[in-house]
């Protein structure tokens, strides 16, 4: 019924922006790429991953060099970054229903039945989201295949 | 950077579709209720209600009956209902990203490290809606505050 939103999805660019962050985990300390190179890599058109890396830079978590050495650098906080802050990073808090967004406040929250259920669901998913970072995730993209 | 959707959240159609169910839930055994009383309880638009409630009519979670004694009426298999089943009779499977889509092969599956993680994420969040029934949910509405 709402078909550019699809129920408790990930957005693309998170989306994006995890897969960005984990590759340039795997490269060595302070290498810098560019965006095609990055684009390729993650299987993102470079106008969007612009875009991600935007965010991820004003997050702190990668820095853009100019330059003809210029390019993406992943800094310390990113390597170290969970998923989750990556998501939010990008697109802000995770809240799996509205009415669990902090400073609005639903009018129904104290009679709702459902409303601790979406608080419980958020929360065992976030766990899992809060649990990966993104230096462990390139760790196993870099190790060999089983 | 996607406007028309948050990250990892429901949709207000399914919001209000787990609403409505709990609401007639805890009306006595083949009550009729039409669609502007359903509306007035659950703080839905009348249009966009009768969106929803077609849907739940059409998983067999709700009747729509005709005539001066109509209204939409709960069955047994909606109020024995989780509501994960709500969410995915008005939405379609909940998937939390898309490369989680059973018959959607994610070329990067094999080798990608973040895969398992929202796998996990996803059955942690699916856990909780669907340990939740609409008839459990319309107990606690239906019981007087603490």
């Amino acid at each position: 019924m709402e078909p550019c939103s699809s129920t408790m999805q990930l957005t693309r660019a998170a989306d994006y922006g995890v897969r960005v962050m984990i590759h340039l985990a795997t490269l060595p300390d302070h290498q810098r790429t560019r965006l095609p190179a990055l684009a390729r890599a993650t299987g993102a058109p470079e106008s969007f991953l612009s875009k991600v890396l935007q965010a991820l830079c004003h997050a702190g978590f990668v820095i853009s060099r100019r330059g003809q050495l210029g390019g993406f650098e992943l800094l310390a906080p990113g390597r170290q970054a969970s998923v989750r802050a990556v998501i939010e990073a990008i697109d802000g808090p995770i809240r799996l229903n509205l009415c669990l967004s902090t400073g609005l406040s639903c009018k129904r929250k104290n009679h709702c039945p459902v409303h601790p259920v979406w608080g419980r669901a958020q929360e065992a998913m976030l766990d899992v989201l809060k649990a990966a970072s993104v230096a462990e995730l390139a760790l196993q993209a870099a190790a060999p295949r089983a």
